[in-house]
């Protein structure tokens, strides 16, 4: 964290920028180690600090690398920063506006994504903590007895949880997807109440130590449900193929896009290629056709093409990789589950 | 629905606006009853319209009661916008920064919260919705048999969301927290593996056709726990009798504060005495120190006194009242825990 911290500091010093506020819970725990639970204003400066909730300096105070003092106005830090003579500041895209209305008549105020530019490229020790998510969400999706069975969606979405849990994750990396039949060409279907029917789409992950997985099978049955999952694999196996380091996220997306084009479907693949994660399920770059950040060694991002027939049924595959030479899929779960 | 849209824009039209952008699922749910999955921007204006990810356009035309269209671009928005003739734009307050740049330079701006007053205001429906997730989730930590077991804090959260869902709920309204003996000086503990200790906190909720609940509950064991328990009522009590339309919600935090301050504890109380909930877990207005929101019919409001004392523990007791003449409690679990 200390040499996150020291990376961001020298991107500030070459913009002749001062400060840099975060906001988002899991930037200031990238920074800090100190997930806020209420709200947080984190500053990296040559004294980085923290002005958190009083709720929260309890947790704060144990669990913060970098000093921490208690909110108490947006008045009260101005007069702070005056006194140290800040007078531009750096903030994530993402900050809310009435944030921004606060701070803008005191400070030169100007959007900079320097933190997700470290968050991009994982340490040993995150890649660590995703493959060991990934281990333990594909071990609990082995348990689940799939194929044999009378349960609803609902009730499957609620096993897989439950083994997460039990095999040591610490939740759900997000809503898990069961759908079935038709409903599975909506891409973020919600579980129903109605039984399994064919095909069988699950989008599901959880996090380990702060760190999310994330992974889509498809079980198909009929030929036209075959023919579809033929091409998603092709696309999915190619596109993992050719990743390395040097070439652009959108053209990994172009290479599954055009496999899917070709047979007829482009229309059809409604969404990216793929997202990074890490502490978020969704984080920088993706795989889509308008990203063309340059991938680099130690960047962990999901590959998923699919295909949605509306009415009909959807297949969706996807797996997580990390780069190093090559992408490597993290875990071992096939796509064709028996 | 219509009503809702109706309102606002009155609001819009007395302050000489032409178009009101949504970007937070839960007002573009609000609006329109089409929930995004990935990302949307709702326009509240003479006629309405949502630009939708490519991938929700089956989701959003299925469920939205205002026209769906599908998002290509920013630039592509403002120039449907300036053939209609807009030159202004009110904004949700917490749009994130990288939208307001994109739509600066061509719009003049301004940050309105017309979505949260409507939202402030529950519905019969509204209220049904609440008070049925709140049935739920009381019937299931009635299940628990909490007293008599071996459990770890982490299980006894887990059983409680199983609970909540086979009981017919979506899933838990936000990380449940159970938490016992030290730990439950922290407000927003997160379960631990330890079996259960003394005093044992509970605060939990689950969703209900997209409405949330939302309560707490300690159980104590010894003198001293009971002591501040009947403190922390007294507060609890207290300031339920007192709510009622035409008060301000700073004046019920002030009867919560004055009688915990009176014991001692004030320094202790280290959070709000209310926030609202609905469609989300936390909305506007709270009973808070700064809130000087008057209180109104129909309004749906939490009341959470709670006393930490650091490396010793937590007392917190939690009601969601709807405000009509008075404040009457939702649901009907008592107190205290037998």
């Amino acid at each position: 964290m200390k040499t996150h911290i020291e990376n961001i500091l020298k991107d500030m010093e070459n913009d002749d920028l001062q400060a840099y506020l975060l906001t988002e819970f899991t930037n200031i725990e990238y920074i800090s180690n100190y997930k806020p639970t209420s709200f947080a204003f984190c500053f990296i400066k040559d004294d980085p600090v923290i002005y958190a909730s009083g709720m929260d300096m309890e947790l704060a105070n144990r669990d913060s690398s970098i000093e921490v003092k208690e909110f108490v106005s947006f008045k009260n830090i101005i007069d702070d920063f005056k006194k140290e003579g800040i007078r531009n500041l750096a903030i994530e895209p993402t900050l809310p506006f009435n944030h921004y209305e606060k701070l803008k008549d005191d400070f030169e105020i100007t959007s900079k994504t320097y933190i997700n530019k470290q968050r991009m490229i994982k340490t040993p020790e995150e890649i660590y903590n995703i493959s060991k998510a990934t281990e333990i969400a594909q071990k609990s999706f082995l348990q689940l007895d799939i194929l044999n069975n009378e349960n609803t969606e609902k009730e499957i979405a609620f096993d897989l949880v439950r083994f997460m849990i039990e095999n040591g994750a610490f939740r759900e990396s997000f809503d898990t997807i069961v759908t079935s039949g038709a409903n599975s060409s909506l891409p973020h279907a919600v579980p129903s109440g109605n039984k399994l029917s064919d095909p069988i789409l699950i989008d599901w992950g959880c996090i380990y130590n702060g760190y999310c997985s994330d992974n889509t099978r498809t079980m198909v049955y009929t030929e036209k449900q075959y023919e579809i999952f033929d091409i998603v694999r092709e696309a999915h196996d190619k596109a993992i193929k050719a990743i390395k380091p040097g070439l652009k996220c959108c053209e990994v997306d172009k290479i599954a896009r055009d496999i899917i084009s070709d047979y007829g479907y482009g229309d059809r693949f409604i969404h990216s290629t793929g997202h990074s994660l890490g502490l978020d399920i969704h984080e920088t770059p993706g795989f889509s056709v308008r990203d063309d950040t340059v991938i680099e060694k130690g960047m962990v991002i999901t590959v998923e093409p699919g295909v949605y027939l509306e009415n009909e049924f959807g297949v969706r595959l996807e797996d997580t990789v990390c780069v190093s030479g090559g992408a490597e899929v993290i875990g071992d779960l096939p796509l064709v589950i028996d």
